[in-house]
């Protein structure tokens, strides 16, 4: 498997800089002071360079929400109990929560994916994607999040999930996660890749109080503690293992998916971020296919996200997850794209331009 | 017609608090941790409020695009030449222009009105609203932009926009313009009715440099100057009278009626918050209806946005108007309407609540 993923990131390459300046020069000419459009200027030009110099494409787009389960819940990082995970999932199915709702509003396909959910497979679906791994991960504070062989399996899970969408046309992917407890191995990810404190990455995650945060502080510190080598090591692939989660590593490689597929992948929150690390440090070049879709209100995601040298695009104050934030980003890149091929010239309207 | 505005202003009262924590509680059921949908539980809220405590509805949603033409150009204010207003509504009629292509992405109404373009009356087109008050501004440099009648004129042309919309179901307006050298009369309106100061204020509009902006800025001290003892006076309407214009008069007026026809209005940039200033002057409950739809990449309007007390929803770097960044927002309008409507409640999906 690992010979697997070396093909993949052996075939992910940056996006040829050389096209941009026809590309800037078509959206120069529009009916607009130039760069006036501001961000949606530089998503069309993103999906422009993306899509190898062809008028760009925003759709369709799909979200993945991804699930997984954590045995880190068992030092009380969480506010919820770990059934509501399961729960979740089929409240996905049922159409009932946020995700179904943001999706459907912005025109954007979801399937859900049990990557590692706790408990017996689901029943089928036509949305569900039935590929557990493993019935939730290790208890990462003490052992390996994962095993090599798992890690790697949900990395190609992802990739999967990548090709299944460029085989129906996707433009652009979203990433969307649920797991409950997935901030501990978020926040420990940040803090491995990036070397940043986590006292300044651990957050409230769905809730908690500062006694909690404090807590949750102290085992993520545990956990770098126990895999304090691994992290040393500086390998991508082991800190994933070491520190990750089942729907996380299944996140990275559909980054990684995308990227191959010259998908742009609009990621979410927190949790997927921290896919989207993982994936940047399997194989940098990714940077050029994806986008930050909002900033979490998460506090530690800014620091992350500066290390990263991105901009979010929304900051609306999302903490929730399951590709909320994506499926409404996903609406700005429509946006963009219409933008660019929809809106006339200075010439073909007859406007002057500016002295 | 000073009777007149002042029945429309007698009518509105702000929206009844009391009704907030039912839509609260309502939201704080829904299979999410509470808040955890940040800006679009707040919207949410709003409209909630706005309309009488039922489910809220964001659509169906209409974009006025406002167009006049300002004698201050006269001063070397504005980049492009005065007739690219014309040129524009031109564009607008033939679906052409930034909003154009945004309001159709976003799946809203859009509506062109000539408030107060040079030239003579445009032909007739199903979706222009023929109304001119006069042909431009004078300059407001050296005397009061308006006369009080064309003032009152225009203000009352926008109630009526609002109750056009009304008359067609229309839960929510935005707010858009169109008027070369409109950033100058948008200024020196911030700095009279918020104490502000034009070195502050003034900003590059559609791309001077930093020589035509501090030309600009002489010519705003100069306005100021003018008018010094309107200012001073205090009174609203003899404000907007002195440094508005006729599309800033009727946004003001579209804010207005909204707010009268319990309608949120969604402002665009720059300019239209200059209006949104100029209505919550002349009616403070007008704060309740209006949601500010983006930080303008005009540097003065983070003052400006600081002293009305709101937080814009979008930051993409918009310089354009239009309406473009209403249009945007009222994609998320519609998000949030979507979510209160149709996500599922704990009990309903039989989702675990916190601990």
């Amino acid at each position: 498997m690992r010979a697997k993923l070396d093909a993949v990131l052996s075939t992910i390459s940056p996006v040829d800089q050389s096209l941009a300046p026809a590309g800037q020069a078509h959206l120069d000419n529009l009916t607009k002071p130039q760069g006036s459009l501001g961000r949606l200027e530089e998503l069309a030009l993103q999906l422009y360079l993306i899509q190898g110099g062809k008028p760009p494409k925003a759709d369709p787009a799909r979200v993945y929400t991804v699930a997984g389960d954590h045995g880190v819940v068992a030092e009380g990082v969480s506010l919820y109990p770990q059934e509501v995970t399961r729960q979740m999932v089929l409240n996905f199915l049922n159409g009932g929560a946020g995700i179904n709702v943001l999706a459907k509003t912005a025109g954007v396909e979801l399937f859900v994916v049990d990557a590692g959910c706790l408990g017996p497979d689901f029943e089928a679906h036509p949305n569900l994607i039935r590929a557990k791994v493993a019935e939730g991960t290790a208890n990462l504070a003490k052992v390996p999040a994962m095993t090599r062989e798992q890690c790697l399996k949900a990395l190609l899970l992802g990739v999967e999930l990548a090709d299944r969408a460029l085989a129906d046309g996707v433009q652009v992917l979203g990433t969307g996660d649920m797991g409950i407890g997935n901030t501990t191995p978020s926040t420990a990810l940040y803090c491995a890749y990036l070397g940043l404190d986590p006292a300044d990455m651990t957050g409230p995650g769905t809730g908690l109080d500062k006694t909690g945060v404090s807590r949750k502080t102290q085992v993520i510190r545990e956990a770098l503690k126990t895999h304090a080598a691994v992290v040393a090591g500086g390998d991508a692939l082991d800190i994933l293992t070491a520190l990750g989660g089942l729907e996380i590593a299944c996140l990275a490689g559909l980054v990684l998916g995308g990227a191959k597929n010259r998908q742009l992948v609009c990621v979410d929150g927190f949790i997927s971020t921290a896919a989207c690390v993982a994936a940047w440090k399997l194989c940098p070049a990714t940077a050029d296919y994806t986008v930050l879709s909002h900033a979490s209100a998460e506090p530690g995601h800014k620091y992350a996200v500066e290390q990263m040298g991105k901009k979010p695009l929304l900051d609306l104050g999302f903490r929730l997850g399951e590709g909320t934030g994506a499926a409404v980003a996903m609406f700005l890149l429509r946006c963009a794209s219409a933008m660019y091929n929809d809106m006339a010239s200075f010439a073909s309207a007859g406007v002057s331009t500016a002295d």
